[in-house]
């Protein structure tokens, strides 16, 4: 992982970049954290600024504000809910409060799920994705992974690749669940990405399904990855497994205000997230492909691209942090090789502007002129 | 504990009590969280009104800009260091990270230690303090237990009355927990409150003493615990032990702002905290004693008391809550009796009202008409 700037295992470390390219830190144009790229919605910035007084007192222990707010937008009582210090804390307490002994992952899959395992003491097993199902896991490959294993982490649509698994098949695997005995986590963090009728999920009917519980986050949606908030759901019974393992006031106070807000904020924001993600996410693939990518057709605000040669995910990424851009290297990600890169969707200046930088960075210019006598503006593939 | 507002073990819950009481939450004289009077330094108020717009970015998962500023003040490496989601966190990683099968606790001491030890999977064994020792456990005492347990936390000064041990006390147990290999947490959380002359500490020469660590809080002295910022002190391997347990962003990206403009912040605002902590501390326990109360004399900011007969815990939350003002019932610490509560320092004004309040409960106007002819204008004590 020489010269990769993934020290901490993920993207959106803009102070690494700043080590390694120089620069401020806040300035880089940042393409490997999946966050909403029209920002927090305008209800939550005003709720945060009208709430910082409130960093004065302790947050509720209880969450329960918040708790009754995703109670009525989920039709789950508050008791099928918990609350955590982002997505990533709700997996540690689940690790921590049902202590499996073996942990199954899909590889490529979120790098925390393995890491966060073994930080717990779990062994790990895995399936590999296939490149023909977009780097999918066979159903019957992921069925005989459960026969080994307490439990099994599933994205929903899964990191890096974007895709999801259909609504018959996640039955199946709950089915299947009840059978070995396994807990089923799906970690739906960017499934709101997902306009809604296309969303593949077993929330709806979460009761039917006593060994699955489901993980959102509500820091990329609604862009607010620095406050950390996240929960789960599940059958009461695991939920306080959980809540047992929660360290008191691990959700912070803004965070509870900034969740209130954003699940009291209008329809407009997500429809317009959803417009932009999907108009854009289209728009940026047909770039990448023109550039020569093999981009994976993901569903998400994420784009999964392997470079075109002689590109590596580590020249690229260097090729681009020393003009102010980062991507997300995917060279690390098991199963995935050393050409592939994630690229989150942003809005359409930003997206723009990583296309001109790549067709710079690739060279295409001169390609074009050699093709073209030279009459490319340097925009027409945008 | 039926009737109390202890529901989540701890002070500062003003949601329970509004429940309990009626009323809002924000709207309780909060005598419960021990909080700095001041609340936060104005600098802290800005670094978070200018930072509002950082929530879009993840926050730097290594803490590296505290940390240095940490590393500064406290003329320690930053290996030295582990930034926390609250020193309750700190505490959690302690107890992942060495994952000790026995711990010692001195009772009355602060609920988390044997809480979050057993949520853990330690046994816990105590030592009683003694109320001729103000609740300080007698060293001996705490040597012998040493034998017995792989960790001991410690408080300095001791939460819930409020007493340091002397340094040589602090140096004889840390060499006593090299030789029985114990690590020795001593929790500073309220240090800060202390002048720096009078303050115990191993801090200044922790290199010395290898099985030590010591935790510290941010929130309490700087009035911010709505963001959950703390740390731990110890030698690399401790430190690095702790890491490898913190799930990755625990620390939120406005904790990390504020604690930063903290460090910056000038002295004026220590010194004025100081200051005011001292004399209103004084004025309190004055005022509580000619109460009939049976005050602990500690340097810390807040005070122990037992309650005048026939007054408990619970029947004094009770009619202070329902006049807006919350307590801590201390009935539930092992050793403290149902007569002891814990009331926080706060301002002149706040102190004020609840000296004047608590006069009225007991009704000591009517006795001080008694005994003066009725000449009581109401604050003559106060």
């Amino acid at each position: 992982m020489t010269g990769l700037i993934e020290v901490f295992g993920h993207g959106g470390d803009v102070e690494t970049a700043a080590a390694r390219f120089g620069g401020n830190a806040a300035d880089f144009l940042d393409f490997s954290a999946n966050i909403n790229p029209l920002g927090p919605p305008r209800e939550v910035l005003e709720a945060l600024e009208q709430g910082l007084h409130t960093v004065l007192r302790y947050p509720d222990p209880g969450h329960r504000a918040l708790k009754m707010l995703l109670s009525d937008r989920l039709g789950l009582t508050p008791d099928y809910i918990s609350v955590g210090n982002g997505a990533a804390e709700s997996m540690a307490l689940i690790l921590l409060g049902l202590a499996p002994r073996r942990v199954g992952t899909v590889e490529p899959g979120f790098s925390e799920y393995s890491a966060l395992s073994r930080q717990f003491g779990a062994e790990v097993h895995h399936v590999r994705g296939r490149e023909e199902l977009d780097w999918r896991a066979e159903p019957k490959d992921i069925e005989n992974l459960m026969e080994r294993v307490d439990l099994l982490f599933l994205g929903q649509p899964n990191n890096p690749n974007g895709v999801q698994y259909p609504l018959e098949v996640l039955q199946q695997l709950a089915r299947k669940a009840e059978i070995t005995g396994t807990i089923l986590v799906i970690d739906e963090a960017f499934i709101d990405f997902i306009p809604e009728s296309q969303r593949q999920s077993l929330a709806p009917r979460l009761n039917e399904y006593p060994q699955v519980i489901i993980i959102r986050s509500m820091t990329k949606f609604y862009a607010i990855p620095g406050l950390r908030l996240g929960y789960a759901m599940g059958r009461p019974e695991l939920i306080t497994a959980m809540t047992e393992k929660q360290v008191t006031w691990s959700v912070n106070g803004l965070a509870l205000i900034a969740g209130e807000a954003c699940l009291r904020s209008g329809e407009s924001f997500e429809q317009e997230t959803l417009t932009l993600v999907s108009h854009e996410r289209e728009r940026l693939t047909a770039g990448l492909e023109g550039y020569g990518c093999n981009v994976t057709r993901g569903e998400a605000n994420f784009i999964l691209a392997a470079l075109p040669e002689p590109w590596t995910a580590t020249s690229m990424q260097a090729a681009l942090g020393e003009r102010g851009i980062l991507i997300r290297s995917c060279a690390m990600y098991p199963r995935l090789g050393e050409r592939h890169v994630r690229f989150a969707v942003k809005d359409a200046e930003a997206n723009g502007r990583l296309l001109e930088t790549l067709r710079n960075v690739i060279g295409l210019d001169e390609i074009t002129e050699l093709e073209e006598g030279g009459k490319s503006d340097g925009t027409a593939i945008l």
